[in-house]
């Protein structure tokens, strides 16, 4: 994917060259956005009685992403959609982006315009408009960091805590796909490039280049004010799991059988001998919702689910705090959950 | 300043123990931030009546600092004023900032700690919050991305377009010192590092290391609406007045002699026989404000400056867009000034 560029045009049109072309391909101005790029800061006209919601995020070539197994494009989209997925699990609407890229000076112009294009395509599906954003030189790899802003419905914004006893723990979409893609392009990567992918592997590699911020499903929840609490699910189930437990003081028993797993999964866990309930436990990226509900709220909770066309399952129960978390398996016996977030400081465990 | 760090403390904290130790000593919440730290999202409630202004900014080790001549405190305090100086060219008021901080894992605990005491440094004699960020360990130098958040006046922000001909030129402080202490810290960094610093170079050191963001006197220029157009000066006055010249298309008649020049600053030019106006138009990272007034408000700006006790000067006149930029000299002839903006991309030109 990426080559030392033969013309130096990046040198030719500069930081300030860059910055305008950005400006001008992306920068396009909305009625509630006072001051895009091209100054000191953005100034932006809030939506009167909504709230704000912030969120930054780092991906750094090397630790978030290798260029070896994905495209620029596929790392600026996963970037923002990443992102965006915040604003997501709060039960917003995304407005605002600012983008912070450093990159070597090796990258091509052509390189960087991918970059952004893909930074750019989820964005453009939810109305979310470039705002401002800083560039560098990077003396290493490709360095992004991201900021969304939006607006949550004042007092409807879904927080991690807030989920209750006898709540019912719901998540949207399949779990492990992402990871699951991922360690097929590591592993083609390592081995033969070129062999031809299976459907399943395919569909998982999708998965992990192109996850979808559950954007409508999150901003639903919070407007009817159906979850409690909510988690976008980056870290893995397990880890993300435990946040929400932490923040709302609360324990959860997980139904081992109810774990939502595409035949996909299934039969790549199969080909490569793994545990698919682990691996959908640990596998980060899913960028699925993870929420608890009232019971009394199931049903519009399947009519939002009908609404959206997006699987939601049920695949557990709010407990007291001193329950701990703990994964209920098929002959009723009960299992601690190996409780492993993505820990950029510690040495993670090897899928 | 950096040593491997003898205990592996980082990787014991691991990233949410840090990610707490922060929300705990520097994540308060206060009226308007209805959540934090710790949630995917902060959560603010929107000053009514007022704007919103966004700022985000990168500093990069080996880039934008090196830590061999200056504390991790140092770095910290550096980054925020600049981000902070953003705001005060919009005339707004700082309220929130989000960190994005990458760290090698031989930096110490004690070292990210001074990293964060520098960073919030600024940020607290002016009521700034710590509302949010992101973690990652990097794999080459320290990379901070900041995001500023601030208010402004509706109808009152200060923009780089607006100047009028016949506008005049005001710049406050003095110009070059930041360059010129640059210069004595990378070169006492090359040469004896014990040598004793002259008065005038440990003034100079100060000015590169504790820079002043001039929140109060933007606020008070913006209240009043005394600006037409501003920026702060953090490429150097060369590069950065021909951004507020392209954005307000004007161009400006710039006086050689008014241009405000510390004592300290002279003796250090005279010392090391460098050009004192060359230094001074190209000297970047002095965050002072450089902004046009309508002259009928001359007398407004000298009550503000007495009042704030901060040195304002008149540096020249807006003209016509086809008059360029040109410096006039004391003899009464013309010079065109090398425009000459630090570029990330580009080669510079050396001190």
């Amino acid at each position: 994917m990426r080559r030392p560029s033969r013309s130096r045009s990046l040198q030719n049109l500069g930081e300030f060259g860059l910055i305008r072309e950005i400006r001008n391909r992306f920068g396009k101005v909305g009625r509630s956005i006072i001051k895009g790029i091209g100054d000191d800061a953005a100034v932006i006209r809030p939506t009167p009685g909504s709230t704000l919601l912030v969120s930054t995020d780092l991906f750094i070539e090397g630790i978030h992403f290798h260029l070896g197994f994905q495209s620029l494009f596929d790392v600026g989209y996963r970037a923002t959609a990443s992102n965006l997925s915040d604003i997501a699990a709060m039960g917003g609407c995304p407005q605002y982006l600012l983008v912070a890229l450093a990159i070597p000076d090796h990258l091509s112009l052509s390189g960087i315009r991918k970059l952004y294009r893909g930074l750019m395509h989820p964005c453009q599906s939810h109305g979310v408009k470039l705002i401002g954003g800083d560039t560098s030189l990077s003396q290493s790899g490709i360095f992004v960091s991201l900021t969304i802003l939006g607006r949550g419905q004042s007092g409807h914004e879904m927080k991690r805590e807030g989920a209750k006893v006898g709540d019912l723990v719901y998540v949207t979409g399949t779990l492990g796909d992402s990871r699951a893609g991922l360690h097929i392009l590591q592993t083609r990567y390592q081995q033969s490039r070129g062999q031809r992918k299976k459907p399943y592997e395919q569909f998982l590699i999708k998965r992990h280049l192109r996850p979808t911020p559950r954007i409508h499903l999150g901003r639903l929840l919070a407007k009817q004010r159906l979850a409690k609490a909510a988690i976008d699910l980056s870290d893995g189930l397990s880890g993300d799991l435990r946040h929400l437990c932490e923040e709302s003081k609360v324990g959860v028993e997980l139904w081992a059988k109810a774990i939502p797993l595409s035949s996909q999964f299934r039969a790549y866990a199969a080909q490569e001998r793994l545990d698919s309930l682990q691996l959908a436990l640990m596998g980060g990226e899913d960028y699925e919702l993870l929420f608890t509900i009232s019971p009394r709220n199931q049903n519009a909770l399947r009519h939002a689910s009908k609404a959206l066309d997006l699987p939601i399952t049920c695949i557990g129960e709010v407990k007291a705090k001193g329950f701990g978390i703990r994964l209920k398996l098929e002959d009723g016996l009960y299992r601690q959950i190996p409780i492993q977030s993505y820990d950029h400081f510690r040495q993670q465990q090897a899928l």
